[in-house]
């Protein structure tokens, strides 16, 4: 099915009836800091949130909103997380909503809204709110990168992805912006997404899509191990692609855009965790079913001491099957055989859980690339799992040595 | 109870009837790698063992051993873990034992292996035999430090201590010394704690008081969040100090002194975390129950965010409160106090969730300092818990970037 999906270029508003922007508000100092998202129409919405039990403001706003399952915007600043800020938190969010609403001309209850950056701050409001209505000036098909570029922290480049793809009858496209880098891990850390589609679809199967996609992307990234309070991930389908309703099998074909938009997301945002030097795939292959295939992948990807190894070009291959061992899967460490592979080529490291002989240097110039797939058999069962991740680099501790200040 | 504990001079050799040694046998370049630790008796023993599903063969031949619950000796290399090294792992750890016994006179049996270093490349046994050969002929009652150093990776300094109490109408000594550094974790991340005492008790009692200690102590010490495929605490118990059998309140005065000398080691494998420059005590109090205390504190300690910031020196409590959260503990975040506290003071930083005014200048002199208690007050019940450990820094990412290399 993958073959007739299409890349094409403008990002968020490459789908029809879509407009976006990206300000400076004043909230960074001198980068685009807040984003706005607009449908012309309003648009089927689904959303997936952290599982943190210290939720941002705005996130408990959208929650309430979404109960619609209908949006007419998603509005996102950057600089500045809104979160642990109490009442005031979720007053300024719903603030936000309503300022937003008022200068596109749509129900407060259909706006989406995002916060992203530093923990225990309130928003500074008056610039939040100028910044929303020099936004709304700016809308514009072409506007998708701005967006892209406004919802961006520790983040080094954009993150933007649009593909089309033939479904009942029409040409159908589906595109998604996000932002990553630090605190990214399973159940979302620190990550948003922001994705439009002009397909027409009900909101309980676009629902159902974005949760099979999102656990098989965004939930198997894995940066620094530590979760967020404010990721989410969100889409609108505002149907303006006139498709006719959805077969079983145009479900099926949706998904897997779906999933190419948000798997090259996954793998941007991996590549780009703080201070990063290399994007790490690590392939669990014959697990005994995909749960565990997804956290024997996840363990590897997230061990500081295998992202250490990379960074170094060490082929401690060791340290592998160590994070499988403790990643709590019920492996059978004498049958797990691992291999590294990158554009340098392949080299089997470990054959039934024991050493093979390896060239050493040819294990360095594999380690060396940029990117590396680590691949676990584990001679279990059928099921496999990829999970993405990157190096641990002197820069990651950098970075967050002196975040805030 | 802990005002009757002294601290002693002496190390693991402070018990009476212990010798031990500490010699080069090869593995590493110059420094000593092979620790020989000898009961003059027959000693109750007991151990805990790593929770890695890949467990080095000398856990699995210990293990064997120790179904006995007697021991005499224990006989340890650094420099190589043999793990990962199949069957022929499996022979090389009996052998150890084989030569150990019949250099002692004992049973093979009656020994402990362990190894720790690195994975996947088979045992010397050649060095390793003339080593334990030189080792038995340097035993002695002043070689306890020896073995100290020889059971050393990464650690920058030796780590022992001795307590005496009194106990069932006699003195008692315990004593241990442990080698931490990479890789420590809750569940024992490669860390070996050997532990000597002369009381006189069932091993039944020493065994259910090594666990409840180890779950405490040992287990509440993060570095970098991986578990090892080595680690174990072994303690032997020779009843040389010829105590009478023990009440209800000797055996809590026991678990007292073993906690004592344990928590003294737990904290110096944390300060001594690789690459560390600094000791991060978590305090958790008024959580709803032990275990939630203990998910909570390890939580934070083993968050690479706040691990950073406090390398920094950076107040960034939105991210102890972000690990909180997401600790997999049922906490209230709208409850939660959150401390910082050091030599150079104390600050309040959030109060019910939210942030509270405090000075910049004061939370970046509390933490530079290089011992730092974070604490977090639930507001949810009574029980507390403590976890250990250190900041991530650029010499963490150095030393494993090239650990094998």
């Amino acid at each position: 099915m993958t073959g007739d999906i299409q890349k094409v270029d403008g990002g968020i508003t490459a789908p029809q009836g879509f407009v976006a922007a990206g300000v400076h508000a004043g909230l960074k100092k001198e980068k685009k800091d807040l984003a706005l998202i607009v449908s012309e129409v309003p648009a089927a919405a689904a959303a997936v949130y952290t599982r943190n039990r210290v939720k941002a403001a705005p996130l408990i706003v959208t929650k309430e909103h979404l109960k619609t399952g209908i949006a007419r915007a998603i509005v996102c600043n950057s600089g500045n997380a809104n979160a642990c800020t109490g009442e005031r938190g979720y007053r300024d969010a719903r603030e936000m909503a309503a300022i937003t609403a008022e200068a596109i001309g749509c129900e407060p209850w259909q706006v989406v809204v995002a916060s992203t950056g530093v923990i225990g701050v309130p928003l500074p409001m008056n610039k939040i709110s100028a910044g929303i209505r020099a936004a709304v000036e700016k809308l514009a098909v072409d506007g998708g990168s701005d967006a892209a570029a406004a919802i961006m922290t520790t983040d080094t480049r954009k993150k933007e992805i649009a593909v089309q793809l033939p479904l009942g009858g029409a040409t159908v496209t589906i595109a998604g912006i996000a932002k990553g880098s630090g605190m990214i891990h399973p159940n979302m850390g620190t990550m948003l997404c922001f994705l439009t589609t002009d397909a027409a679809m009900e909101q309980h199967d676009l629902d159902q899509a974005l949760r099979a996609v999102v656990d098989r992307t965004f939930n198997m990234v894995t940066v620094d191990g530590d979760t967020s309070t404010n990721d989410m991930a969100v889409i609108l389908a505002n149907g303006c692609a006139g498709n006719a309703p959805l077969t079983i099998e145009d479900h099926a074909a949706f998904r897997a855009g779906l999933e190419y938009v948000c798997r090259h997301l996954a793998r941007l945002i991996a590549r780009d965790g703080e201070g990063a030097t290399k994007l790490i795939t690590v392939e669990v292959r014959r697990a005994a079913s995909e749960a565990e295939a997804r956290i024997v992948a996840r363990a590897v990807a997230g061990s500081n001491l295998v992202k250490s190894a990379i960074f170094g070009a060490d082929a401690n291959w060791g340290r592998i099957l160590c994070a499988a061992g403790y990643s709590g899967a019920e492996i059978d460490p004498e049958r797990v055989d691992i291999y590294l592979e990158s554009r340098a080529g392949c080299e089997q490291m470990a054959m039934d859980g024991e050493p093979l002989p390896f060239s050493e240097e040819k294990a360095a110039a594999i380690l060396r690339e940029e990117e590396i797939t680590i691949t676990l058999d584990l001679n279990q069962g059928t099921a496999t799992a990829t999970a993405w991740g990157c190096d641990l680099t002197y820069d990651y501790v950098k970075i967050n040595a002196s975040y805030r200040t």
